[in-house]
């Protein structure tokens, strides 16, 4: 696609780096843009530079923060002795928006995958272990995505924390609401049975 | 959805600001950028600045160009005395990249639309007139989508035009390459028979 104008393009190659946007669509983007008043585009990039140069990462729960500690972390009204385990952010936001926990998390930045060159070093594991380490902890859930890699880091953390007293435990794996019991998989639908709940559980 | 940090709230709502992207969508974006480098949200939010600052539109065509004249104007290979007349800067873009038209270009910024409240007023129209009074133009090819409001424009500036000596023309209406004639329209299917071409000229 040739472009009337380097500026156009140049703008055009730079939405287009964005995950999932391709050169038409960064176009019908710029040329929004273009459209707009001038003060709009400034406030655009002054805004995602602001966000990129300031945005901190939490240094309890590696969650992103808007200072040093985050506000999941510095609110009282959280149990301080509960912490989700996740892989990254977009998990802490999902489960915040359940509102259904209201302990802290932690974020390891990952999952272990040797395959992909990921080790236990690149990710906050040694962290985590500090924080059970130090504090009071009574419970750990891991919020991890059913795989062998969310299977192994759950493993490896489980090890490291063998001598502390705290409970391990892992979110619920059964049907989805919504789902049909004819079309789940084998390995769900079983682990969705031998897990099976008593119905005052389920309803309260 | 939310979110646990102010300055992420801003970058997310900035891009949901732009069409088509939800916030879901921006939140995978700004995660995106998050992961990055500083420098490359610096290079994004300037790139965008500058564009948007520095773009100026042609003088003669109306077309987006880098200085006070567009490239296509400049350009002394174009056909000076043809004038592809379109709605916006979308369809230049779009005929350019056919490469089968090699005059130049009339950008009106929209088409005559009393409904929407846009009037031939609000368009280049007066600059058009004045273009082809001006300069010696032999041909006005109309490339405008086949609506209503189309048709009332092209009605108008022939009509503004009918003291003038230049054949005006419009691009051709038919069946597309890979359409079907069994699910094509009246309207188009009756169009493409009664304009039907002698085999030499389609196939040169």
């Amino acid at each position: 696609m040739q472009l009337p104008s380097t500026l156009l393009e140049n703008a055009v190659a730079e939405f287009s780096k964005l995950p999932g946007i391709g050169k038409k669509t960064a176009l019908r983007l710029v040329l929004h843009l273009l459209k707009q008043e001038k003060g709009i585009t400034t406030q655009f990039g002054e805004t995602l530079q602001k966000m990129r140069n300031e945005i901190q990462f939490c240094e309890t729960c590696y969650n992103i923060s808007d200072g040093k500690i985050c506000s999941i972390c510095t609110n009282t009204g959280r149990q301080k002795d509960t912490i989700c385990v996740v892989e990254n952010i977009r998990d802490v936001i999902a489960i915040e928006n359940t509102q259904q926990f209201h302990g802290t998390y932690h974020v390891l930045g990952g999952i272990i995958s040797p395959l992909d060159g990921i080790g236990p070093e690149q990710l906050t594991i040694e962290a985590l272990v500090k924080r059970v380490r130090d504090n009071k902890v009574s419970e750990l859930v891991f919020a991890l995505n059913p795989t062998i890699q969310g299977d192994t880091t759950i493993y490896y953390i489980q090890k490291k924390l063998s001598n502390y007293s705290c409970n391990i435990t892992t979110i619920a794996r059964g049907i989805a609401f919504g789902g049909e019991l004819e079309y789940a998989d084998e390995m769900t639908l079983g682990k969705s049975i031998s897990n099976r709940q008593p119905i005052h559980q389920y309803i309260k």
